[in-house]
């Protein structure tokens, strides 16, 4: 016996959530049509009100329903200082964990020339526009620390480079609560070469 | 900065989900937004499907969009034979690996008197029914080897004892490419007291 086609039809479409496979799939409907249909409902309904609304915001590319998002569009934060993030995910870290009160420009990936993505597909020509525009005094380069978000980042700041724009990258180190001795190597020299001078009182 | 209503909606809704919390919950929304709209689309649509039609076999309880499912509605299957299981699931893993073909009745879920499951809710008086009739010639206990489970098996042997119908259980032991050695106890005291003679040709 295979599943009936409508079980079926569901299991196939869940496996296509990021690191849902066969089985969290097969759990997942068998759940949601024995014990929360309800549930299942709303999970259909919100994902079909999110794909017909939410695009992405004009200035800063984050998901927004708006065409200006609420950061972009809230004067009281500095337009003029511009974090560089990859996703929209990062965005809602620093807005959960920091102060930070500028605004966010997102890239949704990081430069990769073998995979087609390009500065364009990352929205580097529209960063070029706000840049070009003399609205922007200062970037903060907030990639990923992998090889692709360094490359990312590298690209980024000639770019500010050549318009003479002050650019900044988050620090990166041991990580507070961890311990030296399972921190790797190169984070342990970035430590080091990124050391501060403790002020004396 | 919140996340904007519709994203926060869908988040909240995808937390409903089994084994998902609100960081998969985002990472799954930011990927369907951001990767797989389509994709996104057809979970919503094939979960409004599956809630609008599918329901319960009358005969076995399996989710089925068929008032009567497909092995129950199968001749060439002995009906006379039931095997009884806790969740659709577990039919689905007999179907896959076994060769069984008998029929199933699903109890979805386990006798559990203080979360006010008792033998209505696991569908036990529509059983006896069946069992009356006179159309059951054998009932194998397939419920889990767990205390609910093992307490399940044991109230069904009791109806079928009182109607004189062939009960079995299935047999639990050493499971095949496991390792003694890592195989807990209660395991290996089920192995031995079910230990067979082996035939010598």
């Amino acid at each position: 016996m295979s599943y009936s086609p409508l079980i079926g039809q569901l299991i196939g479409s869940l496996k296509r959530l990021p690191g849902v496979g066969q089985k969290s799939a097969q759990r997942m409907a068998f759940h949601l049509l024995q014990h929360d249909k309800q549930g299942a409902m709303q999970i259909s309904e919100s994902l079909a009100a999110a794909i017909e609304n939410v695009g992405e915001c004009s200035k800063c590319r984050v998901l927004s329903e708006t065409s200006l998002c609420e950061v972009c569009n809230n004067s009281k934060r500095k337009q003029d200082q511009v974090c560089i993030v990859e996703s929209p995910s990062d965005v809602q870290a620093f807005e959960q964990s920091t102060t930070y009160d500028g605004r966010y420009f997102v890239l949704m990936g990081h430069l990769s020339p073998l995979d087609g993505i390009g500065p364009h597909e990352i929205g580097l020509d529209i960063l070029a526009l706000q840049l070009d525009s003399g609205e922007v005094s200062e970037v903060i380069l907030a990639t990923n620390p992998t090889v692709e978000g360094e490359a990312t980042a590298h690209y980024i700041s000639e770019m500010t480079k050549k318009r003479n724009i002050k650019t900044t990258r988050i620090a990166h180190g041991v990580p507070i609560g961890g311990e030296l001795e399972f921190v790797n190597g190169s984070t342990l020299s970035h430590a080091l070469n990124g050391r501060s001078v403790v002020a004396i009182d």
